[in-house]
């Protein structure tokens, strides 16, 4: 158990030693007993944290303000349109200035080429931990939340085969940040990492050479693919979801027009036989039901993604309770 | 007192016995003593409660939130807008998250046809208590907080007559919820309650036959009128407002010209001076001034609006007590 | 010590005694010792305060929020847009229902001729403390601020010479309330005020009146400039910031056009130097960087924007848990 985490900022799980992530990940396991259990835990109490949202949110506003609440504390849900953001304030100020005011500051920045930069931009100014709730880069907490969920199902990740995919979708084009941080973490872990998409729709190239590093140091490994269909055999845990091709352009509409060639990379019932049988699905969510994912596969009995979503909670308060 | 309604949903007081309403009266009596008396009641510390809102909102949001803060926890305003719900989040997940993340969900959806059947199937999926912040069919709280105040004013509700009547508006069409809720409570506690309206502006069919048989099982009355002017003679209590006539039409602009129609429906000296010396004038509020009903009468000594409005605190914080 | 505070409103500083304002100061003293320590201070358990924003706010709207919840209770942010004010909600009515729900109620409504106007109809009909966080004559607590910041910095005010100057600034057309509320209380605590502007960016005529007096009393002095670089001369702190000719036009377009007239009113390390050695550089923030002043100014030694910034959050606890 690492014991030295206070003010430390959570931006990506690589800045993190493997062991002091399994300290997140043995906290976070108490809280989740303690919270069943209606045991009080409120270890950051009277103290405040501010979430910054530069892009909506569901999952990640909801799990930090009610894990703040059960850990006897408040987190502010600060709209950036609400600020005076656009009469100048500056990241600098808001990292000097925040961090004076409350005991953390969270952001999600997910603009494609600035959201990471943001958020260094005010970690470097502040005095308090900074917490990434998704950038163009990284998805930290989505991807801590998946870890504890593979463990909980599967056991000792090492030698689980896990196909991170790209999948079609028509509501908008998603940042990079969670196939990017799952391929860092799950490889770190000692899982066999499979990423899976068309050509068009590629990686950072450090991210993959960083996962690929991860995967050699850990005993796990990590190969690329190309065919939809092939990511899903045999495989322990299924991960397919949508992104934009950043990479190839920046332009939305070109994206979206761009992902059009790939409509039948859709994750129905067939597609899942392919895999183990009692193969994990999972996916941060929202999904596009019946474009990205059947009804009949995100709903069904392999469906990991209430349990994953639940997770956020956990192993949020369980950073928030070791840095704040 | 009841004792069993821990994770009881509230969605229409017709699915609550007349002796668990009394019980909601009862606590809620007691924490209106315990605030006045600035005596601590956090029955819920460290307990958080979602409102999700999908409509505009000045005294349910304050009034809940301001609640959960003096019951020890915290309610978190969710502005439908900041989520990802147009990005594919459903109904049932929202239940299945919200339910995991917080202690109990709140939600105001008032869309003609689809606001109870939203929160019907987000409580089918939650596992925390679904309180219902008004909805296109029922208004629960408002009209938890209006007995309140009757049993407040009056005493023993049994034999009093209250006026429930349409009134003209121009600020938008209003949703049927708090006539419906009114008509449906009301004659459960055995008062006389009169329906006044236009023809144009009846209230849906079952929730009228459900309000007869209340009343004929409480031992009170049931009548429906069609005069502004009647509704008033000798009440006890009148409680005009305004709503759309939305089982004449669904479209607004036809239905705020109908409404057109009876701009003399505004509540005036002259018509409180047809109902009982002391009768009370409720409103809801917001009210149209001067449209709706003279400045004379809701700021005149006979109007409640304001104690009415304070005891939406105060049921509210017995039901997230008694539920939570 | 003054003892007699709970329910006082704070509006403008002018009507709190000198008395009455050094207790303030003392309490913020003891509670910022108190934050940096880690030592609970929950005044305010489970009370809950209303904020009422009708104008974006970052620093105003952190600070109140973290400072309730360091104070044991809760902040409520509630933008206007979400209520129903637009459906008719009245001043009154929302001084007197959010004064029944909660246990104060801060406002910022900074439209020009009807901010103040409005925060006072809501602080006639409400039972609970009404506090400023700007209205477009006054801004209180930006300004108890700034003389907490010159305090700490240079110890007694008394004989100080303080520079309120306008500068050119082009994101859009500011109040009057920092520079009006400045030369009122720096003048009430001894300084000698010099108040510079162009001729078409005056101040209300009553409040300089005002200030005028202040100064007479306390034994400091006062007097009107119209050279921006004669401002900095010899001052030991200078507060340029950016204001809109609100008594010359309420035509923001035309107002902007007017300024125009003077963007040489930048702040450098040119004006910096006819200042004294170690003159403190002061300002509300956000501040239009290069425009209003240089990089290197505000950026700099003797800038005081953080800790200014800072104080916001122990003054605005001081008045909160003397008066909620």
């Amino acid at each position: 158990m690492q014991t030295h985490l206070r003010g430390r900022d959570m931006i990506t799980t690589q800045e993190w030693t493997r062991s002091e992530l399994d300290s997140v990940f043995e906290v976070a396991k108490e809280l989740k007993r303690a919270r069943a259990l209606g045991k009080p835990h409120a270890h950051l109490r009277d103290k405040s944290l501010a979430m910054l949202f530069f892009f909506s949110s569901t999952r990640t506003r909801a799990s930090f303000e009610a894990g703040m609440t059960q850990l006897g504390g408040h987190a502010a849900f600060i709209d950036s349109e609400t600020t005076q953001i656009s009469h100048g304030d500056t990241a600098k100020e808001m990292g000097e200035i925040l961090g004076r005011y409350y005991d953390g500051i969270a952001i999600r920045q997910c603009d494609w080429g600035d959201g990471n930069k943001y958020i260094r931009e005010v970690a470097e100014a502040s005095r308090v931990p900074v917490l990434n709730m998704q950038c163009d880069v990284y998805h930290p907490f989505q991807i801590l939340a998946d870890m504890l969920t593979i463990m909980e199902k599967v056991g000792d990740p090492r030698g689980k085969t896990i196909n991170v995919s790209y999948a079609y979708a028509s509501s908008y084009q998603k940042p990079l940040s969670v196939p990017q941080s799952l391929i860092l973490l799950m490889a770190r872990y000692g899982m066999n990492v499979r990423l899976t998409a068309p050509p068009e729709f590629q990686l950072m190239g450090d991210i993959v050479e960083q996962a690929r590093e991860n995967a050699r140091r850990s005993g796990g490994s990590f190969e690329q693919l190309g065919d939809f269909d092939a990511g899903f055999k045999g495989a322990d845990v299924v991960y397919p979801k949508s992104w934009g091709c950043w990479l190839t352009t920046e332009d939305k509409e070109e994206s979206a027009k761009i992902g059009g060639k790939y409509k039948d990379w859709i994750t129905d019932s067939r597609r899942m036989a392919l895999a183990k049988e009692d193969c994990g699905y999972m996916h941060c969510l929202p999904a596009d039901r019946n474009i990205e994912v059947t009804d009949e596969v995100i709903d069904g009995p392999n469906s990991w993604v209430y349990d994953e979503a639940e997770n956020r909670l956990h192993v949020q308060k369980a950073v928030m309770a070791l840095t704040m």
